[in-house]
């Protein structure tokens, strides 16, 4: 039997640099360039620091920053004095979460094709390992003001063992968002807001349990209010971490349009599900279908073009991840499933030696990425994690 | 004013070549490429000679027609025998119709592109020119049991001054008929059985009005009844005779899809209108779009992609025929409409010297080229066949 090769372990990043990435966060809004080449030229303690610090005698207010405007300057250095990053990262912490940046094991990596637009981190809340889930998600997005045929399919699309994106907003995203967790699957909001801070507040239950059974993800630190650039910017992130986009029901010029294109610009497959031609609500996802996008009209049809890019086998075909690139927790509760017959969730963990909700939370993100399957009120391994069919899948 | 150059003329088929034609059109079967080798080789007199006197001691049966089957060589002996092919032109004739053979002036040329599975000769009935107006035609088909979205959505389609091809069925086509007719515009209605013989039954009345108002063309002579392959086969000549096919509604292996896979192996565009994948009846068509063919939502898009090819412009922008290319008659009932102001069609057939309903239908063909235009309860000719805008149209 093969042994996997581990991917090269990213370089940690100092207390210091994920500090002043906290900082940075609450400093310039998300998706700025401009942010993106001076943090590239200067790294993130150098960058915030020459904001915190101004140069007397520079002889111009943007000092360090020749080619940034003055204006924007000036609001960063503000921005920079008043943040509190120590208390940001409390915040998220007390609330069971954690700040992400680039170097982190749990770092989605296809985020840096967003080059110097890449979030400066993400904040996170949630029991699951947001890079292993990345690997094996699609969004689903759509709009607001949705038809109830739109979320019916929202829905069925999203109770297929992939892990669901979208952005928690009322319409098609709450519908993709529910219909993966009425399925048992895996879920990710997005949010164009602080992740202390649901939005819509209409969406606050669910979002919670996002934060119970999946992840809630955001680049704005706590309380941050959403803006519309805001929620213009938080489509590329959904766009970036996914391995493609499917548009469900969009309104010419609508923002669900906005990620598949940007989707598109990162290499990532672009996806419509057509209505009637009546419709004004399907008529943004035909605009769509008349381009480069591929018409999908069932989770078969989205596996297959989402399988296409070599990394990914449909979920039914079991995990593509080698089990030493789980993140080790849940490398530990996989350990604990027995070889044999399904098993109560509560007795997993007692062999896991953790508690029943981590665990379960575990064994939803194993049952995502095709490790795990739930039986009844079980759960047991799938075939394709028995030693027998992984020797099977070497030889083909 | 450049003086355009008319195409070659077509070397004209003799009396004996048409009625040998008339002779084979009910000795073979539509499409048949064994038929349409020994056409090629022999000659239509000559592969009908063969068929009636068979040579003595070829030792086998079907002696001229190495590599085509016994009994298909029976089968066109009997057949050839008994075919009355005098009887069967007066028929027409007698029915005001005509049968077109490669060489007329009105056989459309691009049935050449069919190669061996050309037909033999068209039976035709109806006013209008059969060439020119293939030469801005779109071919409408569908589902016979179609939703009422998809009738409304064939209607509507075919109400846009191109000339509407399709199979007179029930459904989507007669859909498009019916919408076609309604705006005073072309149809095209391509049979699988003889042109004097109406089926659907129930089509009686719409097949007689587009025989008044349009064209009814066939394969196959005076009482030929259809058979489930001569379906089939006749979608081909849809496929071929049109610039494009447009599917509206069809479930999946439905014989709309093969006529758009027949237009697409010629080269022609494949069009298709998406609906609600929760319909079964738009399930084909989406097949359809998941590979090459192109997803339109409304007329506009369907004349811009017909438009790429270059001959054909978009019916709102006027003719693209140079007017010597029209049939006499119709040239002469151009002639007759006034430079200016709307004027009743009476008055044009008094100008012209012949029947108010001869005229009428020359209208209607000079409409559907873009020559003439309906206004209130007169005609007119359209801007763009006035000389000042001949020549900026030359200008551009």
């Amino acid at each position: 039997m093969n042994t996997p090769v581990p991917a090269p372990l990213p370089t940690p990043a100092s207390p210091d640099e994920r500090l002043a990435r906290a900082a940075l966060s609450r400093t310039v809004e998300p998706g700025d360039e401009h942010a993106g080449r001076w943090l590239r030229r200067y790294g993130a303690t150098g960058f915030l620091d020459r904001l915190l610090h101004p140069t007397r005698g520079d002889g111009t207010d943007t000092g360090p920053f020749p080619g940034t405007g003055h204006k924007r300057v000036a609001s960063w250095r503000l921005r920079a004095t008043a943040a509190d990053p120590a208390r940001d990262l409390t915040t998220v912490h007390e609330l069971g979460g954690r700040f992400l940046v680039p170097g982190d094991t749990e770092w989605p990596r296809q985020l840096d094709d967003l080059e110097d637009a890449r979030p400066l981190g993400l904040w996170v809340r949630g029991p699951a390992d947001l890079r292993t889930w990345a690997l094996r998600s699609v969004a689903l997005v759509g709009a607001r003001a949705c038809t109830p045929y739109g979320a019916h399919t929202a829905a069925d699309l999203a109770r297929h063992g992939w892990v669901v994106v979208s952005g928690a907003a009322y319409g098609i995203d709450g519908a993709a968002h529910r219909g993966a967790l009425a399925a048992g699957g895996a879920t990710v909001a997005v949010l164009a807001c602080g992740v202390d801070t649901p939005y819509p507040r209409g969406h606050d239950q669910l979002i919670r349990r996002i934060t119970e059974q999946g992840l809630v993800v955001g680049e704005l630190p706590p309380e941050s209010h959403p803006t519309p650039s805001r929620f213009i910017l938080r489509n590329r992130v959904i766009a970036a971490l996914t391995r493609g986009t499917v548009v469900v029901e969009a309104q010419h010029r609508s923002g669900s349009l906005a990620t598949a294109r940007a989707a598109a610009r990162l290499g990532r497959h672009t996806m419509g599900v057509p209505g009637p031609v009546t419709s004004a609500l399907s008529a943004g996802v035909h605009e769509l279908l008349r381009g480069d996008a591929t018409l999908v009209t069932d989770a078969d049809e989205v596996v297959e073009l989402i399988g296409d890019m070599g990394q990914l086998a449909p979920a039914r075909r079991g995990p593509v991840l080698p089990r030493d690139l789980l993140a080790p927790a849940t490398a530990h509760v996989l350990e604990a499933i027995p070889a044999r017959g399904p098993t109560p969730a509560t007795v997993i963990a007692q062999r896991a030696g953790t508690t029943p909700d981590d665990t379960l939370a575990k064994l939803y993100e194993l049952h995502s990425l095709g490790f795990a399957e739930r039986h009844g009120d079980g759960w047991r391994l799938t075939n394709a994690t028995t030693p027998a069919s992984n020797a099977r899948r070497g030889g083909t």
